[in-house]
Formats: C-alpha cells, sequence, structure tokens
C-alpha cells in the first residue's frame, strides 16, 4: 500500500488542527468585546465584532467538518490498507484453513476480518485525531493562560488534569477484560446464527412437522375430505408402543428405548408445548449471556461516565479560581474588567478542552484496546503459522524427468511390509514410509508405502474415521506427516473432489474453470454445453440463462446454485474436473451422489482423458473401475492390493 | 415480555431530565454571580457562588451520566425484547428455511437479528433521549428566555431553528439509500467470509499446493534426499501433452481443452505469479465496493457535518442579536449589566442546545431509518410467510384410529396409473394424487400416488435433480404441493436423515437426543455405550470423555465434533435415527459416506425396530433392503414396483 495517502492525510489533519486552535483564540477575543460592546453601548465594536465573529466561526465550522472528514476517510483509508493485509496473509499458502482447522486461540477470523477491522479504525483514528489537536490545543492555551493570567494557571490546570487521568484509570483498568468478553460473545452469537442459516433446512426438516402438530386447527373446511387427529397428542404414540414395544425387546441393545418411553412422551409434550427447538434454545441461552455481560458493561461504563463527567463539569470551577486568585487570595487586584473576566475564563476553558479530549480518548482506549487484542493475535498467530515448520509437509515436486535417469528405476526396500516398489518418479505419486497424525495428534497410520503408478487407479477403502480422508490431505500436503517422504508431481497436475462440493460464487462456466477464473480463460459455450450435455445435466445452463435473461446472477448473493441438489453439485465439481484433466485425481466419495450409471460414465471418461484417479469409497461396486486397492482395517493395519479383474 | 421495566426506565429518563433541565438554570445564574463578584471585588458573593457551584455541578453531572446508563439499558432493554421477539417469530414454524430458501427479499437474515437490531436499539435508545430532554429544554429555555429578554428572543431562537432543520432535512435525504447499501454490502462482504470459514477445507485443498509451488526453495540440506523441481514450471505439461492429446482427440467432447492447453499453461503461470485465489479475489471485489460506498457514505457526511456545524456554530452569534435589540435596534436600554448579559446569553445558547439536540436526532435519523428498514422488512416478510397459506403445505396426520374403522381399509382408485392403493390411514404413509414444484415454481412430478405402508421399505431412484429429495421434502411438509393430499401419521412420528449430516453444538448424547434435549431427556451412559458400540464408533465417546477431561467441551465454539469425517458424521445422525426409533425415517442418501458392511447392519437395526425407511439413493445394492421402488426418469415419468428378492 502506497503510505503517501495516508501521510498526507496525517498532514492535513494536522494543519487543520492548527488552524482551528489558532482561530479558536479570536472567539475568546470577539467574545469579550461583544461582552464589552453591550456593558459599555458602544455600537461600533459591537458590529465590528459580529462581523469578525461572523468570519472566524465559518472558518471554524469548515475547520471542525474537515477535520471530521479527514478523520474518517483516514479510518477509511486504514482499514483498506488494514484488511487487503490481512486477506493478503490469511489467503497465503491456505493460512486460514489451519487457523480454523489446527489453531483453538483464533475464535471467529471472519468476524475479525470483516467487523473488527471497521471498528478498530474508526475508532483509531478518532483517536488519533484527539491525539493530535489535543495537545496543539493544551500548548497554545498553556501559552495564552500564561500571557493572559500568570504562570500558576497552566500549573493549576494541569494538576487538575492529572488528577482526573488517574482516577479514570482506576476505573478503566476492569473494564478491558470485559469488552473483550462482549465482542466474544457477539462473535459467537452471530456463529450460531449463521449455522442456523447454512443448515436451515435439515434443522427445519427436524423441526418442522413438531411445531405443525401444535397448531391450533386451521380451515375446517377440509375436515370433510381429510381425517383430523384428536386432541390427544400422544395416543397413537401409546398404541404404536404396544405393537412394537414386543419386538424391539431382547432383541437390540436399543430395549432401553421401550422402557423409558412413556416418560418421554410426557416430556415430550411438555416440549411440544414450550415449542422450543433445540437451536432457538441455544441461541437464546448465547443471547443471554451476551446480555448479562454487556449489562456489566453498561454499569461499568456508568462509573466511567459519572467520574468523567464530575471531572469535566467541576472544571469551570477551577478555572474561576484561577481568575480570582489576584482578587481575592493574591490581592494584587481589587476587581476586574469584564472583558478581562471572559478572556482569561475562554482561555483556561479551552485548557482544560485540550485535556479533557485525553480524557475521551481514556474512555476509548480500552475498547481499542479490546480491538488491538483481537486483531493482533490473529496477525501474530498467522505469522506464526505462515513460519511455523510444524505445520509444514514436506512433500516435494519431482519434475527432473531429463534429469538423473538412473533414479528413474529405483528400488526401496520396505521392512515393514516387505513389499518393494518400482519407482518412476516424474510421473507417480510415492509415499514412501508415511506416518502421519491427526490435527489433535492422534496417530492414524504408520509406515504406509504406496506407489500410485500413473494410469492404475487406486481405491482407498476402510471403516469410517480410519484416515482415508486423512490420508488425501496428506497426499495433498494440507496436513504434515511426521515421518517419511511423498513424492509427487507437480500440485497443478493433481485435482481434488471432495465429498461435500465446493460451489463458488459465480456462473457455471466460473464454477467449471474453479480454481482459475474467468480473467484467467474462457470457456467456449458449445464446449461448455457438450461437458454438462454428457453427464445429462445440460439444463443447468438453460436455468442459467433463464435467470442471466432475468438479470439476478451478478448479484452475488444470488447464489442459484447452493439450491441444487447434492448430486447436481457433484456433477459440477466432476466436470470441473473433467475440464482441467489433470494427471491425477483424488476423489473422496466425489460420486456418492450421483447414480450409478452415471459414476461408471464418470470413470470411462476420465480413463478416456488419461486421468489417474485415487479414490476413497464405500461400494464394492467401485472396485471395477479400479486397478489397486489400498485397505485399511480398524486396528491400524494396511494391506495394498492389486484388484483382480477376472475374478 | 413485561412492559413495565421499559416503561419505568422511561420515565426515570424522564424524571432525570426534568432535574437537570431545571439545575441547569442555576449554572447560568451562578456564572453570573460568579462574573459579579470579579467585577465588584465581593468575597463573600464568590465563595457562595463557588460553594453553590459545587453542588450545582455534582448533581448535574450525576443526572447526566445517570441519562446516559438509562439510555443504555434502555437500548439493551428493547434489544433483548426485539431479537427474542424476532428469534419467536424466525424460529417458529420453520420460518427461518422458509425465508432463506423461499424468499429473496431478505438478505442476511442472521445479521439483521444479530447486528442490525443492537445498532437500532442503541440509536433509537439515544434518540428517545434526546427527543425526551429536548423538548423539555425548549420548553424551559422559551419560558427564561421570554422572561429574562422579551417576547422576540424565543422567537428568533425558533426561527432559526427550522431554518438550520430544513437545511439540513435536504441534506440527509439522499444519504437514506447510501446508509442501507452500506448494510447490504458490509452483510454480503461478512458472508463471503464466513461461507470461506466453512468451506475452508476444499478451498485450501484446490489451492494449497498452486501457493506451494510458486515458493521459494526452502531447506536446502533436503535436497540431497529428495530431488527437486526444474525451474522450468511448465516443463512436465508440456511433456504431458504430449503423451496425452493424442489419446483425447477424436474420442470425447473435450479435445477442445487439448487445443487451447498451451495457451493456459501461459496463463495458469501468469495466474501463479498472481498468487490470488479466486476467494481471495471475490473478497477482494466484495471489499472494495463496499470501501466505494462507504467513501459516498463519507463525503455526503462531510456535507452533512458542515452545513450543522455552522449551524451550531452561527448561533451564538444569533443569541448576541438577540441581546442586543434593546441596546442597538430598540434604543430602550444604553448598556447592559454584565451579569444580566451572562444570564440572557445563557438562557439564548441553552434554547439553541434543546434545539440542537435535534439536529442531532436528524443526523442520526438517515441512519436509523436503515435499520429500520432491515428490520421491519424483515418482521414484514415473517409475518407475511407465516400468514401466507401459499407456503402452506396441505398435509394432515391421521391418528384417529379409534375413529371410523370404516375409512381404515378403504380403496382409492387412481385414473392415472390404474392402480389402487389399500389405506390403513393410521400406519401408512399415503400420497394421494400429487402434484409438486421447486420453490421456483419449477414443476416436478405430477399425480404421484403411492401408499408407503408401515413395515414395508420404499426406496426412491432417479437421475440427479430430478425430484427425489424434493419429494422427501414434500412429504416432511417443508415444501407446499400444489395438488392432491398426503395423509401420514403424526409429525413426531417420522424422522429425517439428510446426505449433510447435521450436528449441533453440544455433547454426543446431546447429538443423539436432538431434536430432543438434556432439558427433556437424559440417555444413561451404558446405554450411550452401546448405541455406539453397535455401530463400532464407541471410540468417539472415549475421545469426548478426553475432551471432557481437558475441560473445553462447555466452549460452544470448541465444535470439536465438526472434524469429524463424513461417514463419523452420517452414524451419529443414525444413532440419532436408531435412538429415537420413530415409525417411518426418510434417509436422504444419508448411508452414502459409511462402509457397505454398515450399511446393512443399518437397516437390519431399524428392521428390528420396526422402522419402515424410505430412502433415497443410487445404489443397487440397496435394493435388497426394500420392498418396494419408486423409479424416476428425466422425462418426469414416475414407476412404482415391487421388488422382488427372489430374483
Amino acid at each position: 500500500m502506497n503510505p503517501v495517502i495516508p501521510l498526507m492525510l496525517v498532514g492535513t489533519l494536522f494543519g487543520f488542527a492548527v488552524g482551528q486552535t489558532y482561530i479558536s483564540k479570536y472567539t475568546g477575543i470577539i467574545l469579550a468585546n461583544v461582552y464589552q460592546s453591550f456593558t459599555t453601548g458602544d455600537k461600533k465594536l459591537f458590529y465590528e465584532s459580529v462581523f469578525k465573529g461572523l468570519g472566524v466561526i465559518g472558518v471554524s465550522a469548515l475547520f471542525d467538518s474537515s477535520i471530521q472528514f479527514i478523520v474518517a476517510l483516514m479510518g477509511w483509508n486504514w482499514r483498506k490498507t488494514l484488511c487487503f493485509y490481512i486477506q493478503n496473509v490469511y489467503f497465503k499458502k491456505s493460512l486460514f484453513y489451519k487457523i480454523i482447522a489446527f489453531n483453538d486461540n483464533i475464535d471467529n477470523p471472519d468476524q475479525r476480518i470483516t467487523s473488527d477491522i471497521d471498528k478498530f479504525t474508526t475508532l483509531l483514528a478518532s483517536i488519533v485525531s484527539n491525539c493530535i489537536t489535543g495537545p496543539m490545543v493544551v500548548i497554545y492555551y498553556t501559552y495564552l493562560c500564561y500571557t493572559t493570567i500568570e504562570w500558576y494557571a497552566p500549573l493549576i490546570v494541569y494538576a487538575y488534569f492529572f488528577l482526573g487521568y488517574f482516577v479514570n484509570k482506576l476505573v478503566i483498568s476492569p473494564m478491558v477484560s470485559i469488552n473483550y468478553l462482549q465482542d466474544k460473545l457477539e462473535g459467537d452469537f452471530r456463529y450460531l446464527h449463521q449455522r442456523v442459516r447454512n443448515f436451515s433446512e435439515s434443522i427445519a426438516l427436524f423441526n418442522y412437522s413438531k411445531n405443525k402438530s401444535n397448531k391450533p386447527k386451521r380451515k375446517t373446511s377440509d375436515a370433510s375430505t381429510t381425517l383430523r387427529k384428536s386432541d390427544s397428542v400422544d395416543f397413537s404414540e401409546e398404541s404404536a408402543d404396544e405393537s412394537t414395544v414386543i419386538n424391539r425387546k431382547n432383541r437390540t441393545p436399543f430395549t432401553k428405548t421401550g422402557n423409558t418411553k412413556s416418560s418421554i412422551s410426557e416430556e415430550k409434550r411438555k416440549k411440544l408445548e414450550e415449542e422450543f427447538l433445540v437451536e432457538e434454545r441455544q441461541a437464546k441461552i448465547q443471547f443471554e449471556s451476551l446480555l448479562a455481560n454487556k449489562k456489566r458493561v453498561i454499569f461499568w461504563n456508568f462509573g466511567l461516565t459519572t467520574t468523567s463527567d464530575l471531572f469535566t463539569y467541576l472544571s469551570p470551577l477551577v478555572n474561576y479560581f484561577i481568575i480570582a486568585m489576584p482578587v481575592f487570595f493574591l490581592h494584587t487586584k481589587s476587581a476586574l474588567l469584564p472583558a478581562e473576566v471572559t478572556v482569561q475564563s475562554y482561555n483556561c476553558i479551552m485548557l482544560a478542552s485540550g485535556f479533557s479530549q485525553y480524557i475521551n480518548v481514556s474512555t476509548n482506549i480500552s475498547d481499542l484496546a479490546g480491538f488491538i487484542s483481537r486483531i493482533s493475535s490473529m496477525i501474530e498467530v498467522c505469522s506464526k503459522v505462515l513460519n511455523d515448520d510444524s505445520y509444514e509437509t514436506e512433500t516435494s515436486s519431482l519434475n527432473e524427468k531429463d534429469g538423473s535417469n538412473d533414479s528413474l528405476n529405483q528400488e526401496i526396500h520396505v521392512n515393514t511390509t516387505n513389499r518393494s516398489i518400482r519407482l518412476n518418479q516424474g510421473e507417480n505419486i510415492i509415499l514412501d514410509d508415511i506416518t502421519y497424525f491427526t490435527p489433535k495428534g492422534n496417530q492414524l497410520f504408520s509406515n504406509i508405502t504406496v506407489c500410485i503408478e500413473k494410469g492404475k487407479n487406486l481405491l482407498i477403502m476402510g471403516p469410517s474415521g480410519s484416515g482415508k480422508s486423512s490420508l488425501i490431505r496428506v497426499i495433498n500436503g494440507l496436513w504434515p506427516f511426521f515421518k517419511g517422504r511423498i513424492n509427487r508431481p507437480e500440485s497443478d497436475k493433481i485435482f481434488f473432489l471432495p465429498q461435500q462440493p465446493y460451489l463458488i460464487f459465480g456462473e457455471l462456466e466460473e464454477q467449471i474453470l474453479y480454481p482459475l477464473s474467468k480473467k484467467d480463460k474462457r470457456i467456449p459455450k458449445k464446449q461448455l454445453r457438450e461437458l454438462f450435455a454428457r453427464l445429462d445435466i445440460d439444463y443447468l445452463l438453460d436455468r442459467e440463462n433463464f435467470i442471466k435473461k432475468s438479470a439476478q446472477i451478478n448479484d452475488l448473493t444470488h447464489n442459484w446454485l447452493n439450491s441444487l441438489s447434492p448430486g447436481e453439485q457433484q456433477l459440477i465439481s466432476i466436470i470441473r474436473l473433467l475440464y482441467h484433466s489433470p494427471q491425477f485425481a483424488l476423489l473422496d466419495e466425489a460420486t456418492s451422489s450421483i447414480p450409478q450409471s452415471l459414476e461408471e460414465k464418470v470413470y470411462q471418461i476420465a480413463k478416456e482423458l488419461n486421468i489417474t484417479i485415487i479414490s476413497v469409497g464405500h461400494r464394492v461396486s467401485l472396485l471395477k473401475h479400479h486397478d489397486n486397492l489400498l485397505r485399511f482395517d480398524k486396528y491400524k493395519n494396511w494391506f495394498f492390493e492389486e484388484i483382480d479383474h477376472n475374478q
């Protein structure tokens, strides 16, 4: 980012602050002159003062709004810089994933980027502005107080200020943690509601009917065509028990459900009356704890505003003591002229106001501290993760095909399995004696040595949670591993399809181009249609054209692709794979939602395109599309077998 | 919500405002007295005034901070009421789903609940406070101006105020839409980052390696053990082309990829240099459009503050004209006493300040209008959706088993299929001549008549996007249908398992209890373990115990279950189903991620528990677990067949 603009802004702010401070002096003088014109009846002085006053006030107002304007621009500019900076780091080397998956210290990283930075920079800009104008006012009016009154005048104002400052400090210190907690609670609350939004369908399906059945009867005219439930809610439940409970008993470990069934129906009914969903309850509990802490914030703020108000309100009295000094205490004067009083009092007030800007700053510091802690901890963790080798994987890309031919056909003898694998390093993916763990540190498999030869599809099978997907992550370089060596072709020759398809915001063409984008490349319309037609989903293109015509697609939030069925989503990401046609494709149950006939087609097209597929899957029907099988069992054993298609 | 507390708060606020207004009068008088003591050298008057001043100021400061405190409490209280109110509506009858799925008018409903309400109530409270204290100050000081000066004094201040008000109004009117847009942009920006957070793994997998390959070489000491890629990035890419492009040509529609391949590698490399992910670019584009609009907001604010500053700053001059009237214009007095000037000027200032509170209000009104529009449109849509029958489904629960026995064995003759179905209404799910659409209005299937008999599992098969899951939604009552009739047992006897398992925030026990919660019921430890052991994932309980011991689980954000594999997540929701053992279960590819052996076990246990399963699936292997098959084709035909297990 260009440092000229922020510096220019601060410079302009400084200039305006100087101007405003200087011109403010005349306000006091004009005030005194007007007073004098009133008490003396001097018409000329009155007109002169008012005329000058108009100019001073106009310029002063303009300075003031300009300063606010520049403060806003500064905040804007800083937000821009900071947000782009963090975005750059956040997206670098998939740091966002590492922070979310491996690091528990950073809650709600997205909120820090989108919301905290905004609040922080806005607040910081106002504090900086106060810090620039404050000292200026203080210095200038120290000088004016000294010249119009005496040396003790600024000293008394100083003493008063420091007293106020320390009292304030005392009140603020416990607020930092409360404010910090408040931000965290607000973030959690937001996340909870986002989750409801993201899983709205599942939640609705689980809960929709429950509310329905509790609803008062509607449309009695329907009663003739459909029979309605009786008033007793759990009647059929009990009868269901009678008929089914026998079946259940002594046969399954679930018989206990039967024993407590009648007590559920009691509680269920009570719950129905409450009509509270689990999510609703959680959102409300979260909101309540947020409210509770907010109440603490409000009470502490009460203490804070009381002390700082007292401080501000009492400062005129302090000024009067200063002005009164020569008359009532030092007895150097018997009385003061009205104009004298006005100017002196004005100068003292301005000096005090310069200080009270600091008091405002210290009120805001507690908020600022919260934001700084949230944002800096994020930057800190980012740079730590970025530089920490333990998050790094030891993969290396092998491309020196023209290089050492000796190593092309190398034999590695692995003791644990007594199997030797021929390495053809430029073309194959080779796991050499790999031991890997989950990010939480649970060991998954050790000493896996597998060569995934180009052209020979590999199927990875095993029980749930045994570490199949983790191996895919290790091969991809997403997860670190703690022993061994992985050799694989260059990264853009490997493609990954997760089970939960990831669709970006964008048109179908952009879905297919991903991770490239339209800026990099375009797909001709005809080719796009052929791609979709081959997998029988070309109607999606028509649907998109229709939406395009109604001019809704440019809206990023009109995310119509999310309303596609899981199968359609998987097909789109499969087309993405076929379009990019990499050397290797890692399919993590990526065909689980599409019909078997289409699945066969996909493997067939992949073969035609020379894509070597490494699948994770459960279905026996997958076996026929693969040449080798890597089988895991739940005792952390692994077996590598060739699949015999002639069986 | 109890209306007593808000009323009490407003009452207290009113009381404090009265107190503060009344006491503020004395500030002017004391000021005048101190002035007089200075010009006359009256020591007694000085001490008396200062003593009184201390009291007045102390009380005044306390009033002020109390008012701020009550304003904060009011905002807090309103937020509580409004948020709970909207939460109640939002979760009622799964409105959140309907709003998200069917309604395009409400963007970011979660943000409106979590963030907009907070801002709105905070702002509203401050506006209300200004609206209470403002008129009070205006009325009281109108009276004081009239008594201390003349009838024209308040009139001039009024005229000045209305001028300022209309100028202000002129400036504000275009800002409403800009501020509204700003909120929307901030919301979209937040959503984009949330999405990155939710799909972090997929995004990372697609992009991780890309960044890696572009990194400068690290750890040269490793070079001895692993071969490193040469400097040429696309060398192997080109060689890959040579070997594979022949294969591709003339065989697949994907040959065009081959033709443009060399130009990709150019652009790919350029992209690698840029190192921008698609998501990063989107987040940045979104942020930039946000920044652009924010700039407009700042510029408009500049105009607004300039005019309102000018108005505020010029008001002392107006006061001086008022005070000068008798001396310089009406010539009723030759001069004024200093104390007179002080009191009169103070009264005019206070009257003006009362009005300028309104100016502040109008500055905030534009923000407030934005929030009101966002929140009220949400409430509006909520109540519209809640009362709109077109969102409603026509399902009815049939439970009158003791009722008309005649209807228990009723024959419905359907012309379209010439098939008659025996209805056993209390036990079966019956779709009678159902025609249904997508929420966007695309017709899916028409005149489907199916009886899903208790005890006879039904498998629904068909191509992707043909409307299988939609039928599940229709049966569940989540989607409306436009013709026909559905009879089904009471809602809590039907259970739904989506393909993407939904895990709540909470412990494993709570996962299983869902949609019930621990408040309703507990599962004995032993039973819980049996449930998990039966599906071979009892190790999850051990893992949870371990996490519990390290005291992390109570933290809502420590969402460890999200790190489970899709298979483990599906198993948890299957255990949920088995625990609740409803009459019917709708499985929308809910076993797609678990091994075939476990799948068989699940269907077997379900049979033991007398759960009738309606599955959506693709695998032929599923056929053996079902009795009937409902098959869709892509020409919108449907076929109902009995599955012959003896074949």
